[in-house]
Formats: C-alpha cells, structure tokens, sequence
C-alpha cells in the first residue's frame, strides 16, 4: 500500500456544550492520516509554521505516517476556531488564519511520487492538482471539497473532477456544487462531471455512495459518546482509503465495505477531541466495532 | 393476524415544488392501514363527515381493511393543508381543521375487541388510552405521538406509555418528549418512561431503534422518486406493524426485519400522493424491494 494525501494541518479550538479543547491538533490531512494508519503506512503532504510542536509531528510518525512532505515555514500554522451547538449537527466557524496553509504550493518528495493511491483532502483545487500532477501513475485518486472551492474556484474544481476516480463531499456541499436539491439526484450529477463514484457524507446520518449502477446508503455508528464531531469527515475518508489502499479491485462491493470501514472509523474519532480517543485504540478495536456493525445492518 | 389501529382518517391538500393534490386520502389510520393490509387484515377505527366519499371507504375495504370502527358523523372530515420545500425534510402547515376528529370518541365494534396487535396512531392520548382500554388482551401495543400532545397533554401521554410496549416517533418529538439533545440519549430516557423498545423516525435518514439491550440504526431506502413525503411516517409505522402481526416473538432481530418492513414501505409510499403508488404495488414488490435492501446493507 503506498497511500498519500495532502491537505492541511492545523491547530483547532473547538468549544462544545460541554467542554472546550484549546489549539489541539486537527487538519484534515491529520485526521485523514491518522485513520487511515490503521490499515497500513500513509504519506502526508502538508505545511506547517514554525510554532508547530514538534511533538505533534512525532506522533503522526509514530504511526506509520510519513511526514517526509510535511513541510515547515516561517510562520504559523493553520488556526480555526470553532464552536457546537447542543444539536452536534450544528457548528459554527468563529474564526479561520489559514497562515501558511494559504500560499501551501507543495513539491513531493521523490519517493513519495510512486504512490498509488491518492486522497486530496479539503484544500484549493489548484493544490490539489499540483499534488496530482506529481504523481506518476496513480491507481485511485479520490478528492474531497468545501463550500469555499466550490463557489470560488469552480473552474478548477471541475477540471480536477475530471481527473479523479472517486469524490467524497457532504450533502450541503454536492446541493451547491450541483444545484440538485435531492441526495442522489446530486450524486448522479457528480457523476456526470467526471468521477466513477461519488460518497455523499451526510454527518450522524451516514454516508451515500452513489455509482453509475446503484445507490447504497449505509447509517452512522450509533455511538452514544459524541464529544466532537471535528474531523469525521476526513477520518470517514481516511478508514475509507485506508482499506482502500489494501484492495486490488474497486467494485461496489469493496466500495460498500470501504465506506463502513469509513463509518467505524469516524466513529471512534468523536469520542474524544483531536487524535485523543484514535490513540487509546487499534486494528483490533476497529475490527469489534466493524464486526457489531455489520450484525447491526444484516437483515 | 388481528391487527387494529386508531388514528386520523383525513382530506389532505398537499402542495410540492413539482406539483400539487387537492383534497386527497390521507390521514395517520389511513396511510397506516393501507401500509399493514400488505401483510394481512387490518382493523380501522377512526370517524369522517358526512362529507366522506363512499369510494374511499371501498378503496380500504377492498385491500382488507375492516372499516367497521370507521364512524361516521354529521359535520367535515379531518382536513390538512401543507406545503412541502425544495428541500422535501422541510414542510409547512397552512391549515388544520380537525372537524369531527376533536369530538372522536372511539367506541369499538363488538368483533375488534379481540385483536392482538394494537396500534395508537397520531392522535390524543386521551383517545389512544380510551381505545387501548376497549381491547380485551393485547398482546403488542405500539403507540405514536406528536409534538401538540406532548406539548398540551403530557400527563395524559406520560400515564399512555406506561400502558404500551413500544413508541413510535419522530427525532424532534423524541428531544421535545425527553429534553435531550442526542438521539440514542432520547431513545434511552423514552425506555425509561415505560415503553420496551422506541423506534425513532428521521425521514430520508432511517430510523432507530433503541431497547434495553442495544441500538440499531438502518437507513432509508434510497428511492430518487420522491414526489410526496406525506404519510410516510405512518407507512413505515403500518409495514412495521404489519410484519410483527405475522410473528409470534418480538425479539430484537424480530423488531429490525420489522423496521426493515417499514423502510421498505414507506420508501413506495412516498413515490406518489396518497395512497396511488400502493395502489399500483403488492407485497412481490415490497418483497423484491426488501431483497435489494438487504443485499445493499450486507457488508
């Protein structure tokens, strides 16, 4: 498996009704990384300032994240401050210094350019094709996108879509990227912009993967310890590509299997702040939970 | 199977973004019935005006309805006008004229006081108690609720759900009931005001069940014909309801396949106006349906 993703780093403030975590780390690129980890070694390309501790980087290599492409700047690192509502579902964004996430033009390391599976985490659809276009020959390239990309830079978010095999967004985002106003009716337009599948996140409500021949829908994880639900989405997308990464063949059935490893994944990661409640737990934890799952939704 | 339900029989004007019906069959009895008689016989007990067309009476007869328990009084029938949004999740009520439903005094036919399955659809507590009383021994009672009797008659609703087995209801009703804020926290404080096991419904997103001994989330099932969301609550409750009929033991895999039912109904009933996509279907198609729903959650 040689799994790379970029996208960013950062230091989250989160406020929920119940506590509050203080600059923690977070970052899509970290969350993605960090689950996909489970199932095997993931390369990071991202950037940092110089008051990223080193510490924070010590534990991503300390699960088999290569963070050779994790570059360090003068300056600081992505801030977002964000708080949540008693209802998790909603949140609000208080505050966003992208820093030196903002002028992130990333150059792979050399033996990061044989990478095969390729995951372009929330960030400027001109990064990500930056990250594409080094890559050789790329297996599977899977991109995620934001609200922000999609209004401001649609012209090469469309053109990126045309370069990728699958994409992953929530449901707020594939209405206004497609202006459909029914899920699958919006999965069904991505398609027609270029990827083979697309996986429409849809927060504590699962996830839906529409593909040219079906529509599977599959529920969250009944997990009744939600403490913060920052970074599911990419953790979704990390255990997603992360058994991925272990697969030779992509079908629906695989795709299926994919999204719940996904699903149980992310479920873990709200059970705490930051990367808190992933670093108590292994494969084995996830492979439980999995296996309740799947008793869960046989029928 | 003696299945018997209590609820609103009901004109209904239903206004969607695409299109509009006008004084169509609806109603919470209605559209439950309908749903179960795919199973077997059906019990209705419920009232109309004198303004009631025979035609819709014959139409529930002819699908092995028992409209013995459907009175009829001098005055109007139960009339409901709401619009639904682009966003379908989303709907508005413009007008409600209860009629001769606020006087519904259910007393029941001689030949329904037998029946084993008991179903309290939408209506006062006071009325749901009133019929659950008339029944000689029940053996399952599920009852629904909603928002203006958990609001105007609590007491009442509270002295019910120490009377029943299971609760039917929506995510909204069950925070308004409970006071909480996280869905399996609902469905837990719920079990703890009498009932066995609580089904909570989240519209295009599934359903939950929540029992003493664990929670089980499915999703919908992903129909992309979704032309009116009215009644489909009640559908899923009917499909529900009409499978367990069919059982002797209400274990938790038991209650699953029957939510799978009701999924599965409920996903037809909505693809058309009132009751017109049932119309067209029988119980090969809610079974092929069922097929197709299994198959997309086995993992």
């Amino acid at each position: 498996m040689s799994l790379i993703v970029v996208g960013s780093v950062a230091f989250d403030t989160v406020e929920t009704p119940a506590a509050k975590a203080d600059r923690v780390l977070g970052g899509s690129a970290t969350y993605f990384s960090y689950a996909a980890s489970f199932f095997g070694p993931v390369r990071l390309v991202g950037v940092v300032g110089t008051d990223f501790p080193p510490a924070y980087r010590e534990l991503l290599q300390s699960r088999n994240i290569d963070t050779a492409g994790l570059e360090t700047v003068e300056g600081k690192t992505f801030f977002w401050r964000g708080a949540y509502e008693k209802d998790m579902n909603k949140r609000t964004t208080l505050e966003v210094d992208l820093n030196v996430f903002g002028e992130f033009d990333p150059t792979l390391p050399e033996h990061f350019r044989d990478s095969r599976f390729v995951f372009l985490a929330n960030g400027s659809p001109r990064v990500q094709m930056r990250v594409l276009e080094q890559v050789a020959r790329p297996q599977l390239v899977v991109a995620d996108t934001m609200n922000f990309y999609i209004e401001s830079q649609r012209d090469d978010l469309l053109k990126l879509m045309r370069r990728i095999d699958g994409m992953v967004l929530n449901d707020e985002e594939a209405f206004m990227l497609t202006g459909a106003s029914h899920l699958v009716d919006a999965g069904r337009k991505v398609l027609a912009m270029g990827p083979k599948f697309v996986v429409i996140k849809k927060g504590e409500h699962g996830a839906m993967l529409v593909t040219p021949t079906g529509v599977i829908v599959l529920p969250a994880y009944p997990t009744d310890r939600v403490v913060d639900p920052t970074g599911a989405g990419d953790s979704f997308a990390g255990g997603m590509m992360g058994y991925l990464a272990t697969q030779e063949v992509f079908d629906e059935p695989r795709l299926r299997r994919a999204m719940a490893y996904g699903t149980v994944v992310a479920s873990f990661g709200v059970e705490d702040f930051s990367l808190d409640r992933f670093r108590q737990i292994g494969m084995d934890n996830i492979r439980s939970r999995y296996e309740q799952y799947r008793a869960m939704l046989a029928l």
